[in-house]
């Protein structure tokens, strides 16, 4: 078939190579060419089970039937090419067949890695890794009001959860694959209570009804609990939480993944797509892209790929800097690495998955409802998946209190004078920074890097500031005091801790911008354009932050705002060689509007012949004809119930 | 069994009488009365096919066949009793069933009515009230290739779509059920365009390669085309998109319905779940529904509805008095008609969409998913029927340029003088208006109903007329002018468009309110408190736009701020009364977590036991097992490709 010829030019008006982003997103030539080749052994050409034709008309059951199948095969060829962690990860993502096996590779197996003994390792991870086990991370509830009581008769601790609402609901496959769990419980030892401590445990379902475990099923790395019941005290008590950070960092990364997907389909939608402005002019015809609007939602959502491409690598470094320190029983760095993990889990997912519904409107553009909302355009899929994210690894909402109160805390310290080092050590100079205004003239000056970021930090620390100073304030008089007061402002923490992400997201993406201006300068120029963007539209979204203490002027919102519609008119050639650098394939999209060649409507035309209704009804089989349609169409419902009615010829 | 205690409290502290606020919404006592009786025929106690308790784990097919089921069963109620219009479509929104049912009697039978001369609506209607005919309103492409030209020597109209783009791909139940559609195409007589006018054809796909209908199957109420060709001219070109208009205002309507069932399931859920706010003290626990952030999340959705009410109240006295014009041939109304209401379209389903998205998350607050996913909540597949509406009946994209050029049209009209009557008559002061800042110094004084609207008009004529002003520059040097210049501020005008909307949601708002104070003055405080706190949340969130220019000062903002806090404390004790006075049914919430009793977990768990897969897999028979998992535990799948592994064991 051939290439649609819109999409062909589109991609000849590309300025940059292509390639070099793709080097850049996998992390060099040679991981690309590793990360091609992973790709073509799960090709359908490889084997036919791998094809997701017929994904979107398959039911609940024949649809897991499908996953385990091709879950098998993977093995396979993982154990047949030794495929280690990356690359197996990179596997089961490239065939969007994640639901089994990103709990049990990206969640289960860090943490038995990180928290189990050594001895406990040599055992058990190899079944792991075989998936001769498989698991997933049971948190149960906040309350974590299940408890593991040690039995020294038997060995054993005893799981408990006494009421139904400790249950851990986890609907979807997890439930119906999974035969061991990592479970967060309280450990009770001699009636004494030792704060939470993670176990393995077999399970099927996940009421604990006095379940009993060996006490090596207590993952002892670094608290211990000897044969004769003896506790041994951990160098942090929250050291085994390390393994939500390392979640938030593998969710991080997916985000990027997940949207840049997405993206890809409704960029060569729109480059595919026609349609006029309005009715009189029936010949003025436009590709959807060519609208403004439709830049602004798209290449926005362009713009945040790359931002949380950057921030899963900043991350991850975070967490293995912290990994090194808790080697050597340093737990320095930890409370920052989870406050600030948690933000960033929080504002990448809530803005991915409001940019993930965006771009599924946006393929609806039109009179008609578009393709945006059928499954043939393969986003509703994507989005389904994702959208569990927002609460799964530490719901948003607490994610962001824990981030604010961090925040607070740590501005007590520096109010103070003490010393605060990391991340935040900004907040030494927060008297200074709240008293600068903004001096750029030009949109030029006000895009410089070190100028944007001024103009972030000082938005925070002024929120930071002012809410710092209310709740003093209430705390004077509130009759449960400083908490008390923290409670009052919930929604000015939660608001807070958005506007500190905004600033490090942006932080962090220059910082990753300066290693791609030193190693790949071609790719340079469109990405830093991009984290313009996000500048731009995030002072713009929360203008009211930079105005309300005179920081930015009227003026400098007006320029921007124009700035906002130059950098659009720069992105627009290159558009599509920034969703075609992730090299997704067809397959892997299953999208009918997002195929490489651009033949939209014909894959539309022939995937609807498939479905299975279409084929049925061609067939003369219609579903529900007979089960009520005839009778409704033919007027016999009424008279079943006694009423003659002669129904006119049409 | 018994109801859970804390929700029975919840409803002992409402201090407003929940029946008054039961008849607002209906429409009076007798029609509380009657739709207390609608809902009683279709109770499961009535007739068991209404149970709805199986529906989460049907297959799509077998859903549609339930559906079609149901339906046959409503249209012999529909016929026993002789229901009316309203009756009927109450009926069908009550049982949730309304994939078929709204697009024909919300769109389709309205479309006839309006636009048939009284022969033909005499012939087809009695057919579509039966449901003989099920039919929907296909629009197609906006350039409408789909072009119908008349055959003289036939005396019929000839359907043709010549390319796959103007194929209307229609996802879902329609396809399957509809036997005819109203289609809008471009008429042709003897090679000459008249424009869209709109045919009844009858379709079982939606490729028109050259059907063939009679001539009366055209519409013929306004246009009119005779037996020797000839055309006879509409008082209006645009007169046969009323029915657009129609359709918004129900989907308006739809929109607060759908909405307030959402958070009657998360208030109720909020009100019966507890968690604790730290890990240290473990009996620290608290109703969800005590933490300001969840009050602020549901809350302010709360206030939504009520705002989208009054919202599909004036959008049908609107379309209304139209209505009633066009009898007389007075189309003077039409174009505001058709702006306001394509905004206002676009605003409400915007808003009720993230709002029901934001209840779903608020139902996931703690450390595990939290039932909000699943769809034992009933909530996503609230969200997934809903989901549409922002492409359906009009993209939201197109609707805001369109409401936005014609704001920008009647400016120019104001500008030069001239009167304007109507919604948008407030434009003849706008200089004045322009020139105003807020004077208020209380939050008091800010809540006054006048001043908040005073506000709100300030902040979108200053876009307007900045907007203006931003176009005419660019008029003078752009390739394409005026229109080229329109084109690049398509970003503006959307913003602009959201902007008079908030403007005229909340006037609309407060005028419903004076009918509420005079009628039902013990409802009236706490309704106005929900608008209240709608226009201070939309300060909040849009602080830019009144910052800009000075209208308000940082300290209104301020004020704003410790408003809102008060008044969600305001709103905490009457929050169950908001949403049980909408008296919706367990079997029509069909949702774990919005049970009336406030038993949720004992019913996740007793529905978690019946999914057929829980059961199945009870009897032994576990999903996958034998197509795949076994090998997988077993290790057989690396025996198949010749490596003998040894399991270790457990």
């Amino acid at each position: 078939m051939d290439f649609n010829i819109d999409l062909t030019n589109a991609r000849k008006a590309v300025s940059f190579p292509v390639e070099e982003l793709t080097h850049f997103i996998n992390g060099g030539p040679e991981k690309t060419v590793r990360r091609r080749w992973l790709r073509s052994l799960v090709d359908p050409k490889s084997d036919p089970i791998f094809s997701n034709i017929d994904r979107p008309f398959l039911s609940r059951d024949k649809y897991y039937i499908r996953v385990v199948k091709k879950l098998k095969k993977m093995l396979q060829l993982k154990k047949l090419y030794s495929l280690q962690k990356d690359d197996w990860i990179y596997l089961t993502t490239a065939t969007m067949e994640m639901c089994i096996s990103i709990p049990h590779d990206l969640f289960f197996i860090p943490t038995m890695e990180r928290q189990m003994s050594e001895e406990q390792s040599s055992k058990w991870l190899p079944l792991a890794k075989d998936y001769s086990i498989i698991g997933w991370q049971y948190l149960t509830s906040i309350i974590l009001e299940t408890t593991a009581t040690y039995i020294h008769e038997t060995d054993e601790f005893e799981i408990h959860s006494p009421t139904l609402t400790s249950i851990k609901w986890w609907p979807g496959a997890l439930a119906r694959t999974s035969t061991h769990g990592v479970v967060f419980a309280r450990l009770i030892i001699d009636k004494k209570e030792y704060g939470i401590h993670s176990f393995i445990v077999q399970l099927r379902f996940l009421k604990f009804t006095r379940v009993r475990i060996p006490r090596e099923n207590m993952m002892m790395r670094f608290s211990k609990v000897s044969r004769s019941g003896h506790y041994s005290t951990p160098p942090h008590k929250k050291i085994i939480y390390d393994t939500l950070v390392a979640n938030r960092t593998g969710l991080i990364d997916m985000s990027a993944l997940f949207l840049s997907k997405v993206l890809t389909i409704a960029i060569r939608y729109s480059l595919v797509r026609k349609q006029g402005d309005n009715y009189k002019d029936l010949n003025n015809e436009n590709l959807i892209l060519d609208y403004q609007y439709q830049q602004y939602r798209l290449f926005s959502s362009i713009a945040l790929v790359y931002v949380v491409f950057f921030n899963g690598m900043f991350t991850r470094k975070l967490y293995e800097n912290n990994l090194k320190n808790i080697e050597k029983m340093d737990v320095s760095l930890m409370a920052e690495v989870h406050a600030i993990s948690a933000g960033l889990k929080a504002l990448c997912t809530d803005l991915v998955t409001e940019a993930i519904e965006d771009a599924r409107q946006s393929c609806g553009a039109c009179l008609n409802i578009g393709h945006g909302y059928s499954h043939l355009s393969g986003i509703p899929i994507i989005l389904e998946f994702y959208a569990q994210y927002t609460s799964a690894e530490g719901e948003n909402t607490i994610m962001h209190l824990q981030t604010g109160r961090y925040l607070l805390k740590s501005f007590l310290t520096a109010k103070k004078g003490f010393p605060i080092g990391g991340q935040l050590r900004h907040l030494s100079s927060y008297s200074k920074i709240l008293m600068e205004k903004c001096t750029a003239e030009t949109l030029e000056d006000l895009l410089d890097a070190e100028t944007q970021l001024r103009a972030f930090c000082h938005m925070y620390l002024r929120l930071l500031s002012n809410l710092d100073n209310s709740i003093e304030i209430s705390v004077a008089t509130h009759p449960h005091g400083y908490d008390g007061s923290k409670a009052d402002h919930m929604i000015d923490i939660i608001h807070l801790s958005r506007a500190y992400c905004y600033y490090t997201t942006l932080t962090n993406s220059h910082e990753g911008l300066q290693s791609v201006k030193k190693e790949r300068p071609t790719i340079y120029p469109i990405i830093r354009t991009l984290i313009d963007l996000y500048f731009i539209n995030t002072v713009i979204n929360q203008s009211g932050d930079f105005l309300i203490d005179g920081y930015y002027t009227p003026h400098h919102i007006s320029l921007l705002k124009e700035g906002q519609k130059k950098l659009l008119n720069i992105i627009r050639p290159e558009a599509i060689g920034l969703v075609d650098a992730w090299e997704f394939s067809d397959n892997d999209l299953n999208s009918a509007l997002g195929r490489g060649d651009g033949n939209v409507y014909r894959a539309l035309y022939e995937w609807v012949k498939m479905e299975p209704t279409n084929i049925s009804e061609r067939q003369g089989n219609i579903v529900g004809y007979e089960e009520g349609l005839k009778d409704i169409y033919t007027g016999k419902y009424l008279k079943e119930i006694g009423i003659d009615t002669v129904r006119p010829k049409l």
